[in-house]
């Protein structure tokens, strides 16, 4: 971070720039620095880390009460995320910032998540980035998560991330009030079920919708999905290693040949 | 595994079912046990762990020479392995392989890959799961990696997997006698360079392709990306815990507060 300039932070989501949650971020990074949005001009949420490799895309200024707000890139959040560092930003960012999504990034829907993703590859880019959620579809309040995400903000641009780090941040949908507190978290375990169900046309064809209900694995204050309905600020650091680095030793032993 | 019975094995991709490798994949799992094939009905290179919320999807018979040869699914590679599991099959599967993909799936672009997600979304749902890719687009030869699936997938089936962790294996495109040997790998630290390029379209607007070169920022026998450039095949178990477990402790000393 230049300690002399301002700290320029760019801001990304996943559900496209018209998402409420993205102008209550932006707004709240306005207060620490230089701010350039690239958002998906659609909603792209379960994308992922998922690319546009099969078509181009375009770049567009959005306009908000007639004054320009930020990019939006035809494509999915790692789209913009690539596009906004390689041919939007004439320098790379000082931090990256993602959401703020509208439903909570934990457990297994961490690897759904499209607002992780835009962070995750904003780390793989080396740059500083973190990810915010607001565990709710409906009747969202921002204003106190845009209020911790601008104070971890400012903690993260002086203290810094280890390399291939990002945070992600889930925040409960209450008043500061009704916080408990905020706790670090690990990735919890769980699986949908019930994952598609099934309907049927006009012409009696079946087609599949995907549903089901998340059934949390572990209960445990330490993870981030029990936290967050504990109503605790739960903050967990990702990395974008996935190797199941336990594992390698007993794999060893297992004398594969060609 | 049932021990009497033929193991039931789950196949599907991110190439589609017309991907040649596919083909290559379930007819060297045959030898195995009974196969179903559940891939997506069109190419989704590149989708990670997206998934179809906004739409329904569509499940069709697919034949190979008139016969039937599987299933194809209107979505992702993720959505393939959740419908497949919901309405396709009878039970769960002894195992799910996914692949053959074109191109490696190895360092940062483990993260991109359909292939590996859909293994992971297996392993999510508490099946045994493996990913393979040949490292080519071009001039494939599945005959030894078809052969290596086969080798690997009975000594899974014998061995098991510890919870939530795959195996994602990279297998260079040469004839057997050229396999330098299997190593046990890491995921490698790559980054993609110049992301995106700029055309122009006819009214002189432009418009940009994803693109680029993998740099990689590690070169040892123990990373993926790199074993498999000297011509070795490469074993990476990968964990869809995504926790840095690592900077747990440190971040607990940042006391943050509500």
């Amino acid at each position: 971070m230049n300690t002399v300039q301002k700290p320029h932070i760019l801001v990304c989501n996943d559900d496209g720039i018209e998402g409420e949650g993205i102008h209550a971020l932006a707004a709240a990074m306005k207060k620490l620095g230089r701010v350039t949005v690239v958002a998906p001009a659609e909603p792209h949420s379960g994308m992922s880390h998922a690319m546009t490799l099969g078509e181009p895309l375009r770049i567009k200024k959005f306009l908000k009460n007639n004054h320009f707000f930020g990019y939006t890139v035809s494509g999915t959040p790692v789209d913009c995320i690539k596009v906004a560092l390689s041919h939007i930003l004439p320098s790379k960012p000082d931090l990256i910032v993602s959401g703020i999504n509208y439903g909570s990034n934990t457990a297994t829907n961490t690897l759904y998540s499209g607002t992780v993703a835009a962070a995750i590859e904003g780390s793989i880019q080396g740059i500083t980035s973190l990810a915010f959620s607001l565990t709710t579809y409906e009747h969202a309040d921002f204003t106190y998560a845009a209020k911790f995400a601008r104070k971890l903000a400012r903690k993260v641009l002086l203290e810094g991330l280890p390399a291939d780090t990002i945070l992600s941040v889930n925040i409960p949908n209450v008043p500061e009030s009704e916080i408990s507190g905020i706790v670090i978290t690990e990735q919890g375990r769980s699986r949908w079920e019930e994952d598609a169900i099934e309907r049927h046309d006009m012409f009696n064809n079946p087609y599949y919708w995907l549903s089901g209900t998340l059934k949390l694995l572990d209960e445990d204050i330490s993870k981030d999905e029990f936290a967050v309905r504990q109503n605790y600020v739960a903050i967990t650091p990702l990395s974008c290693d996935l190797t199941a680095h336990g594992f390698i030793g007993a794999l060893k032993q297992w004398n594969l040949q060609t």
